[in-house]
């Protein structure tokens, strides 16, 4: 082993006994990923959003953190010794005046990388990506630290999806693909045959809750259940900074749209809160299934 | 000339003095074709569908219709001696149970032409304008018989777009373009180079009141006005039976969204009540501009 694979070695050693950064936006998703670290006996150290991240983070060693002191929030990961960050949930984007190039601090890099997840700027995510490593930290995702939270390939749950639900899930992943260059959405929602939803800066529940008004105003008359919401990775997306999430809220909005199920690529997906999100579809009828990436 | 020939010419010479029969949903198109037509000289007999139609009519010959009385539909475009049909407006997609094939009687073509105007079965509607044509009529479209009707290249009012507006409408119509061969939608929102908002089956409106949605909830920060929606046909359209529109409401939903214009295909895309449109758009300092069909 030459001298840089050793120095990698250690590297990766020290890296595994520090804490893992997580900076948590809102929703369910970085309180998730801090019970599946500590799951695997892996220390975490939140910084907890003020004004974004709405769970409890009382079980973790954590901290409030304002968006607008992204110098204090370097301070306190280098007290607690982090080397991997890791950035998860909801951000609001911030104002453009926000975006101060300083890169002294972590001015540039949170306020920018956080307010920016909303959309399909990737290209713009991986160069403050960058920023964030030139800080001396590494930037991790989900899949480097939790993968197990991945969609797996198969069924999950105990309801199968119907030969209609496998065409319609047949033509959304087709779809998807297809509008994967175009840098616009990851999701869709398909009834009988035809593409009645498609997500772009709204979000997924947003975009499902839009299925539930049509519905009612009977422009989709297929009898509920049915229909089928898909969900992919784009291609290329910074998989660290904006990965495709389902959990216990998109079950809710999908039961209540009247949805036959959910589809999601294995591997490329998120399941927040898998046990819960589970049981929620069984009660609702509702299969979640795992499909193939391409 | 041939035989062939002088039966067409006879045919044309006839459909022009008969008046033609309009078949209204709901919504200003039908009310500002049946204006166009007047306007041009042109007899019109509206049949104003029953929970559908919601502009008045008494200006024009009409009869209220009801979707389930296509035979008395059919019986009063004979008496009236139409022979050319327009289907404009809106209608609800009807339970499938309406669509019962009964080819003695408009049953099939209205109620399943009409119902499933909402959506991207183009297919289907071809073979429905097929249908009516078998039973003695003519079906025409918007640019058959009011071609002026249709966005014209250039910048409709007064306000110009900006470089910054021309920017969003390139990747837009690209966008479209590209998108044009999934028979998705045929309208999408661009703002500061980003797509946030894609139209499926929910309507260009609906769409479009996302956006002010995305404004309130800061995941659209960029001030407004700024942004453009952007329309055009589908590739195949049955465009008899399914134009792209705007008009009044499209302007007035755009200047409440804070978008800064709207772009539509020139000779593409239908312009309701234009001098309103026009009006409201200078009245809001937004911008209508027709770009060219590639």
């Amino acid at each position: 082993m030459g001298a840089g694979g050793e120095v990698a070695e250690r590297q990766a050693e020290a890296a595994a006994v520090r804490p893992i950064a997580l900076i948590a936006g809102s929703g369910d998703l970085p309180l998730s990923i801090a019970q599946a670290l500590r799951k695997r006996g892996r220390a975490v150290f939140v910084a907890a959003i003020e004004e974004e991240a709405d769970r409890d983070y009382g079980d973790f060693p954590h901290v409030r953190a304002r968006i607008g002191a992204p110098a204090s929030i370097k301070q306190a990961l280098v007290d607690q010794g982090c080397f991997e960050i890791l950035i998860a949930g909801g951000f609001h984007r911030p104002k453009f005046s926000d975006i101060a190039l300083n890169l002294d601090t972590f001015r540039v890099s949170l306020a920018a990388v956080m307010g920016l997840r909303f959309g399909g700027d990737d290209s713009l995510l991986t160069r403050l990506a960058g920023v964030i490593e030139a800080q001396g930290f590494r930037l991790v995702g989900p899949r480097d630290v939790v993968p197990e939270m991945f969609a797996e390939k198969g069924v999950l749950g105990n309801t199968r999806p119907s030969r209609r639900a496998r065409e319609d899930i047949g033509l959304g992943t087709e779809t998807l693909r297809k509008m994967g260059e175009l840098d616009i959405g990851q999701a869709l929602v398909v009834v009988g045959r035809r593409i009645v939803a498609v997500e772009a800066a709204e979000g997924t529940t947003a975009m499902i809750e839009r299925c539930e008004a049509l519905r009612a105003s009977g422009r989709l008359r297929a009898a509920p259940p049915s229909g089928v919401m898909v969900k992919m990775p784009k291609p290329g997306q910074e998989e660290r900074l904006d990965m495709p999430v389902i959990g216990p809220d998109t079950v809710r909005v999908a039961a209540r749209a009247g949805l036959a199920g959910l589809a999601v690529e294995a591997g490329g997906v998120l399941v927040v809160d898998q046990a819960t999100t589970t049981r929620l579809a069984d009660e609702a009828g509702m299969f979640i299934v795992g499909f193939p990436a391409q």
